[in-house]
């Protein structure tokens, strides 16, 4: 099988997670990347719109076309959708029910339970029925399940930062659920391509400002995946800041030892160590810093690869890891492409080793 | 006359001129800021638009209106416009009739010449009897006819950045007026606060980029100004570009020496520099760093102040003068308050010495 | 008193915060700067060094100098040291004992105990005998020692943006002193001007970073502060991060409520309002945001202003309070002026409004 | 001769072109990147200095080690010199006399003549004769000579965005060559890793400056090169700035008809494209925007693509021509590799298309 190229298409190709999957998807070996949609740009060569692209071979003769999902299904076996919430959802369903396999870079199927999506997302699920259907794409986690999904909804920039560094360490009871807290720094083009004031030049250099209080969206998937891994709910303290860089994210998260774990507090920090290790010494897009070195998004900017380092402390009894990712590569399109990669059955790192 | 204060009013107070307008006057000790209007904003109070201002006594019981000429020719003795062009006029003109002291920081009375208002600005120019009436508020230009104007038309940034140095070397007649090359860099504030894509953050961060091509609108007052200066028509090479400041123009202007000036170049090099002394040695706003120093634009951000450097050339035969300017200060706002402070007699340096 | 002129000295005036403070005491009415030093700059006026500085009047005629104790002594009523730490000790003791006023900015004499200082500081202090003399200067605590003061060891940049938003719900009792978290972000003045590879333009701009784990150097000052306002020993978790801004902290506290305040999560988060209020509404220096607005380092940066907002979440049971204040002004020279003030009975905003 | 790999080492791979080198190198499929030196790091794995680098399978086994020319002259049968200019003859000369192929990105030699080298490098040259031996490594311009050389000397940054665009117009006899003015702009990363006070974060930041005044050290290699395509000598207007980017510089060149050509503008302007298309429409690393749109940093940041644009104007019967690459690639490592892949054989584009 690998050596076949996918029919591959991008509806919402031209905001920056668009942007960054056509990058990846021009070089990778088993795409075809066939049709690229944006209502804005309809008509106009993609090289037109990202100058950058010229310089690949297949972007010579690609345009930005609209949308259409009898055109989709006919075009291609697997979708990217790269759109706001809400909308993701009108091409996922028909798109799915043909077979196709969708990738959702939206938050449209990450959540389980169409309750919480309203709480958060205030309105309505359209497609409830699906909710369950749709496998949340964090490879690390749910290699498995990605390989059989049709519906792939791909995980959010904040929420991959912290579940990949505590998913394995709650599966392991070492920490306590009651108490993480997860401070997060997100560079500006984590907020979209929208020509919105407070995303100016002028507003955001030389600015440093907390956002999405009292909770960002991205809380109810980071408390559904944990909770998944801890067995029972979990709340979690989640805070979000605006940070003058076009692209990254640096998570800190604090955590304390679960119940058991204080007493030895020596131990405790090995057993984390070792967890970490067991767990992410072998994959292909986890860099474990340890406590060696701690987590700069400069090394990742740009690569699928997240950083992890941590350092227990212990005069305050407590841990804190650190994450460094691209939010539009691990934490959007890259991750989405590995999900893809498993689901055909490619060597996981096809296209994304940089 | 110095002690009193005047009544003075911003329209559009909500633009980065605007805002800068509002730190000045605030600070300033022959005014009372009566009134700030801002469409937009109207009904809020400032210090909820602009936090920053709150540690300004004057400040706390400011709100924005809605423009009104007849409000604000009643309490206003000065208006200063920080509008767009086109919308400028509609206060300028009734407002100036009515007595006011009108200080436009647009591009509406800049221009002697309704035809080339019409052939830079694409619009038939609505009150053109007021273009003759009205003063190009230059203050080390036209200090004498600033001080009995009643509409003075503020420069624009960059024609700041070229005319000041461009025109004490031109009336000396040591440059040859047919070789005037001027390459700007601005910083992103200068095109405004306005939500577009092309000045988002992730846009403008890490990209170097010229525009205004063929012809900036500036260009129409720069060559108007150095005709003048010049006493027959000149035509400039001007060139802006973008670059990832929030505040400053550096502008390099190229210059050759005069015809009759050629054949001895050190002492047309000589010239060039007892000129400038001549003229700016003694203004506050000028501060010429000659060929000692380049100048930064990070020396004059939040000031008042141009810097002048200048290097000639003996390889070339050529003179490269530098300048470097706060475009929301001596571009825009500053500059304005200095012509307020010679039209109404106060010390030309009231409220602008940081 | 207030009309009078205290000749001021500043040693080590060529950092980011000895430039801070000439900027501030050029500015200040009380004050005659007579002199300037730096080992480095010693014979060079402080325009060639800073031509900021040229616009102001009281500039023109100042150099550096090489620092000698007896021309300080002879020269100065008061002093401000913007030395590296280690280095203060020399210049603040035998100044101190012959009766001038030191502000000290470095963590010479922040702490009571000389053993803490050789726990954070690698150095046996050179004088522990001043460290209980000295007082530790953030105005709004210690207003009245500061008054009576001969050394004041002003605090350091993160430990004001801790201190105080959580001194007065420790000394109200309203938080519990066992979970106290504070992740703070700075921007790359706050490293000072030092020629070191990390903080070149290329190594900072778009970066993300941790430093200064395990425990940085001001936690030793955050601690001793918390603990006397709680009573009781604090041990505080405290991150800082490097960001790429000039200018600006940003902190974000993460606090749980004091063991008997748990109960009604509505009643706690009111009396915490209630608590910054009555403890802050009449502070110049101090910006009350609520919950209404987060803190924006953009909103106080050039200013001694550090704005404080929070919000309570009930699905933690937690409190965020967010501070921003400007590294070098209300973290640095600005708070060192402010305690100036206070101690030589000026108004306490003299020259620190904007 | 496609399939095989060439042994090649990075001398100074530490620097930022060094860096760039690696990555380029890392990702070539006939290269195999068997040492890397440093003085700095030696002993230390490339990825404990660089840690991006560890995505890459071949980065895990590298280490920096100390330079030998004997280890070098036995390692390997290409060698990238990254050295300091003065440095890098003491490797260049001894590699290739031993018939080593070296590839020089310092300025030791690109020039012709030891006179000049020592009038803009403060130096007598170290081995004169090899200046004549060394190929100017500009591809473009030289493919030829490339593929033949022992030495080939990399350009500089600045040179290739000046020289691109002006050889053409000047061998095609369209442009006065007495008349050529290059204005460009630079991010910081081409001043090098180097721990200086102007180059640290914060005087970067929010700062715009001219520097390189009266001449920069690559006027001397910009003149040569004009001259050489003109057939006389060329004297060049060249100011180089300082522009708070990581990455990229934008040129604007100011160029006039030759004498013969100024009588019909319009037909000079269709000559002009004309000329430039037919130089460069098939070269793979030269992207011709023309007047349709201007060239942009952001377009080619990590490629070894140059955007040349240009707008006629014909109110001054002047061209402007712009160009935008990124230095560290097309302006260094990546041009400096693309000498390589011609002196070996292999596709011109081998590891340089993204």
């Amino acid at each position: 099988m690998s050596d076949r190229k996918i029919n591959t298409a991008i509806v919402g190709a031209s905001g920056y997670s668009g942007e960054e999957l056509v990058r990846l998807l021009l070089g990778h070996p088993h795409v075809n990347l066939s049709m690229l949609t944006s209502r804005q740009y309809a008509g106009q060569p993609l090289t037109s719109v990202f100058p950058r692209f010229a310089g690949y071979t297949g972007a010579r003769d690609l345009s930005f076309s609209k949308p259409s999902i009898d055109l989709l299904a006919v075009e291609a076996e697997a979708v990217f959708l790269a759109l706001p919430h809400g909308v993701a959802a009108e091409f996922a369903v028909p798109l799915a029910e043909r077979g196709v396999t969708v990738i959702d870079l939206s938050a449209d199927f990450r959540l389980n339970n169409a309750d919480i999506y309203k709480e958060f997302y205030s309105s309505v699920h359209p497609a409830p029925e699906w909710l369950t259907k749709a496998v949340y794409g964090l490879p690390e986690i749910r290699r498995d399940a990605i390989a059989d999904a049709t519906l792939i909804a791909s995980p959010g920039c904040y929420p991959t930062s912290i579940l990949l560094p505590a998913i394995p360490l709650l599966e392991a009871g070492l920490i306590d659920p009651e108490q993480i807290i997860a401070n997060s720094l997100s560079g500006v083009s984590g907020a979209g391509r929208k020509a919105d004031v407070p995303l100016l030049y002028v507003e955001c250099n030389e600015s440093l400002r907390p956002y999405g209080v009292p909770k960002h969206r991205h809380l109810s998937e980071i408390e559904q995946e944990l909770s998944l891994a801890n067995g029972s709910p979990v709340t979690v303290q989640f805070t979000p800041h605006l940070v003058p860089v076009n692209r990254g994210i640096l998570t800190t998260i604090y955590l304390a030892p679960a119940p058991g774990q204080a007493e030895d507090f020596g131990q405790w920090t090995d057993a984390i160590a070792g967890c970490m290790a067991k767990r992410y010494a072998n994959e292909p897009f986890v860099r474990l810093t340890g406590s060696d070195r701690l987590p700069d998004t400069k090394n990742v900017t740009g690569t699928n690869t997240i950083e992890i380092g941590w350092a227990a402390d212990p005069r305050t009894q407590r841990l804190r890891v650190f994450s460094a990712e691209d939010n539009l590569v691990k934490g959007a399109s890259g991750q989405a492409l590995q999900s893809f990669n498993i689901r055909f059955g490619f060597d996981e790192t096809a296209g994304l080793l940089i």
